[in-house]
């Protein structure tokens, strides 16, 4: 199996499993409970928080463990008030989120994209006015990989008064975050770390109400046991993010160059400047993706975000940048990464290559 | 170190360790995915969700995967409309939830309990009325250890037309859990499962709004990525606790005995009839718990719940009893389970008996 589906999830890290395996082998103790094994449970993830900090945004705030992203943006959303504005090509988490809450009565502007992805900051500075809440916008696009403006973006929340949530999931660690956000969401498994931990960055000063009511085991009001080798799996992950920056950042340069060679027929989705070197999302005109991905069954990669997978909704996001349904459906993600070598990398894309060629469709 | 505080935490099964480390060491994918790797992680989720399913209540319906029993219980309250009958030894998951439902308008009812930690069926029956949106109660409780009436009070719910919330994290796998259920309320960590994740099992039928908004991966409408390796450990950790019953349940008889033996001075709070026989809270009039657990470094105990802990307030279950909050603040958890050996459990109370001793306080 080669595995091409970085966005929807990465490997864990071995020192993230390194991290994790005492406290799944031998230390079990509650991290709330005030005994000594407790506290050492609880001193491990203070520890881990600080390495998850240290790749989050320069600014004073505090990270909050939370199950993952999708808590994480829930939490931000639902825990704050006022209109919110945020981007057609958000991820569902937000969208479905902002979409439960105008439900609830809370006014939803969602900005529409230009055909590379990119927001349009005129009209988003349309939309943010005085009184308006909370303003949403991803760092780097989940299934396009494009990477909005976000200190921009801030800027204008900031002059409005609103607060600004960065949805940083597939950015944290290895895009830069600009100042100026007040709420940061993540996931562990994004960036080499364990499933099922997330957190959400809060900055100084922000108050958001709890979603997870009970034993306010976190300080910014998030209730329920944390799990002291998922938080040390996250942070090792963390901490190897931050020590391998320059090495991961050539070796994906050179998988970038690599693959947009192997594919230069291919049509690439969304901005190719403003994006991040991990993500290739493209098209061929008239391509069969089931039956691609039915004759690649040794390569994994994705026919949209694993999130709509399945749901036979085609994507939202493809379909904000104004693909017609037929191009939205001939395209694929491809992600890549840290453990990918250029062989696995050259051998998915020549399968893939080869089967899409067999479907004799243009390139 | 000697570990009694089996309510907090229970330590991982071996078996449920094997059973999550092929999906941290080699098996990545995304179980939302639709590539094989992804459909393979999904198949693993399935078995484990049949696996806890197999442990839960008779009756149809289905388990869905959450983060722990603080979001289960959370998505169970904040999912349903009407007014909410419960009790006042709930676990805080349920009374600071149902604090928050109040505060957004809806109306709550906390029925007192008696000396002995039960419910007076008669106060319940008073208070669940038609009309009566959803009725909490827990199967066991995780401080004292008393086993509520569940039939009794789910026959109520019903004849209201309100649905039947059952916490039964303290229970589940080990006291039988009535029919008659709607929504049971589980985390895997308590029943030697991993940290992290739990379940929310929904009766046929049963409407919940989601709490977490979002890609929907789970089908009763929950969203966020689930770990493999976590349900993995869950499923292994339930499949363990229903081979193993019938040992379990002597193993426990028999550490219940000795450790009732020893600290036959001491006085038990709550019923001892309807008890689970691995949670023994007791009380010595005039001790100094802090003391005590200082004293006695090397053993893992509580002196509350371990929610509670570190907040300074003293047990709002062992006050719902009638004790005073000098009774309260001498009183300490002992728990114990399936790795206890009688001499582990020997060794821990013959130090907390002299540590107790050397106060010279009242036996």
């Amino acid at each position: 199996m080669i595995y091409l589906d970085y966005q929807a999830t990465t490997p864990l890290a071995p020192e993230a499993l390194a991290a994790m395996l005492p406290w799944l082998q031998t230390q079990h103790a509650n991290p709330h409970s005030a005994h000594r094994a407790g506290r050492q449970a609880k001193a491990a993830i203070e520890v881990a928080r600080m390495q998850v900090e240290g790749i989050g945004p320069a600014g004073a705030g505090a990270l909050a463990f939370t199950s993952g992203a999708t808590e994480a943006l829930n939490w931000a959303i639902k825990g704050t008030t006022g209109p919110i504005v945020t981007l057609a090509t958000e991820h569902a988490a937000v969208l479905d989120t902002v979409a439960a809450e105008a439900r609830r009565g809370r006014d939803v502007t969602v900005v529409p994209v230009g055909a590379d992805g990119l927001v349009d900051l005129d009209r988003m500075a349309d939309a943010i006015r005085p009184g308006t809440g909370l303003v949403a916008a991803m760092l780097v696009n989940n299934e396009i990989g494009v990477i909005q403006p976000i200190a921009e973006i801030a800027t204008m929340a900031k002059a409005a008064g609103a607060l600004m949530l960065c949805d940083a999931v597939q950015g944290y660690g290895r895009v830069p975050l600009p100042a100026g956000c007040d709420l940061v969401a993540m996931s562990a498994h994004k960036l080499h770390g364990p499933k099922g931990i997330g957190g959400l960055w809060i900055g100084d000063g922000v108050m958001l109400e709890p979603l997870l009511h009970g034993g306010a085991q976190e300080a910014a009001g998030r209730s329920g046991t944390l799990s002291p080798a998922l938080c040390a799996g996250f942070g090792a992950a963390a901490l190897e993010m931050h020590d391998r920056e320059n090495d991961d950042d050539r070796h994906l340069d050179r998988l970038w160059t690599l693959a947009t060679d192997m594919l230069a027929g291919w049509t690439i989705n969304g901005s190719v400047r403003h994006r991040y070197r991990g993500n290739l999302n493209l098209r061929r005109a008239g391509l069969d993706v089931a039956r691609l991905m039915s004759d690649c069954r040794d390569i994994a990669f994705s026919a949209g975000s694993a999130c709509a997978s399945g749901s036979g909704r085609s994507s939202h996001v493809l379909r904000a940048l104004g693909l017609s349904e037929a191009e939205a459906r001939s395209s694929i993600r491809i992600g890549y990464g840290r453990y990918t070598t250029q062989d696995e990398l050259a051998a998915g894309l020549d399968a893939i290559k080869a089967a899409a060629d067999r479907q004799r469709v243009a390139a």
